[in-house]
């Protein structure tokens, strides 16, 4: 039997919580390795073998490692297409460019607005960093006009690629989850019908609900 | 025999050239639709319909439309796997994952830097915008680091993911063109020993040359 593949880094970071919920809902074995980030760990010869950027998660399975939290979702879900949620990341060549085009807007479009906000509204007040008030107003913007473009979106398709819950909503969640719960930013996804009905329904799913307990524990 | 795909928005964009040299690499034929991007066509309801977020390109191959140039690129190597250069996106997983993770290091550390750089020094001035010598001088650091990484990478790898030239370097090409050539930052490329010699490389492919010329023409 296989060894469980390694995930290095804190669930508490958003990019290692994006390959936790991958792990759960395709069912895949894992453990988690500590980086201890306040010491420095991940700037460490060592860990830079194999995230030469100095950035959580890294991956380990057997003998390859990988970085970029989107990458290694999309190998597990490729390495275990028969196994777990096999809607996730499909094999039909038209519904896996939808999951990417969406997959793609949440890494360039979405990502840049909210991984902005997290960090100022989440991360900067725990460690003591001035907040920036031009950054926070700005970037509200910028994130208003892609949920507008979502709930466009979803007000034809349950799911942004689809019929199905993929890899591209899952991509949302790690963001979003300290936008709606310390960022104060709930407002912004309720107030869209679609946006709203979407975020509660992949908010609610079995796998991120474990990863929120897993953040919740350390 | 299938209609020619066709690829909405000009050359002179770096997304539109990336999916171009995608095209040109897989010897896949195209028709390049113009998009008016002065006259506003890019926020036009029936190109809204293809491209809601109203950037370019679009793309389109026979019923399927696409956004977002790099994963219109994985649907082009995907759908035609067996034609032109077979090397740069491949079918074996390991191989895949290495692509996959530097494709997204250029999606999520290479393009935000390069990008804000690209709008600054080659686009601000030509449409009379007045450049932010702050935003330049944040990421000509940002861009330093990040190339500081591909040089150590490059010192043991040809090309990004191994040995093959792949979608991870092609995708670095439009920004660092106009970086290189109208940006005047040839020697944060030149100094770096292995990114000198990979950037000299990838740039001198007849693909880019193609893509270059087409540029230029417009």
């Amino acid at each position: 039997m296989a060894a469980p593949v390694k995930v290095y880094g804190p669930p508490l970071s958003t990019a290692v919580s994006r390959v936790l919920a991958c792990l759960l809902e395709k069912d895949v074995e894992f453990q988690l390795v500590p980086v201890n980030m306040a010491k420095g760990e991940h700037k460490k010869p060592d860990y830079l073998k194999i995230q030469p950027f100095g950035q959580v998660p890294a991956f380990q399975d057997e003998s390859i490692t990988i970085f970029e939290s989107r990458a290694i979702c999309r190998y597990i879900c490729e390495k275990h297409a028969d196994k777990g949620n096999k809607s996730l990341y499909s094999t039909n060549p038209l519904v896996k460019a939808s999951i990417e085009q969406w997959l793609e807007a949440e890494g360039q479009s979405y990502n840049p607005p909210s991984s902005t906000l997290v960090f100022q509204l989440a991360f900067a007040p725990r460690v003591n960093i001035k907040q920036d008030e031009a950054q926070i107003k700005l970037n509200d913007q910028k994130l208003s006009k892609v949920l507008d473009i979502y709930d466009q979106r979803l007000e034809s398709s349950r799911f942004l690629a689809g019929d199905e819950f993929t890899l591209a909503d899952l991509s949302h969640l790690p963001n979003t989850h300290y936008l709606v719960t310390v960022g104060n930013r709930g407002e912004a996804f309720s107030s869209r019908k679609n946006v709203d009905r979407w975020w509660n329904e992949i908010s609610s799913r079995d796998s991120w609900k474990k990863v929120v307990e897993m953040q919740k524990s350390k």
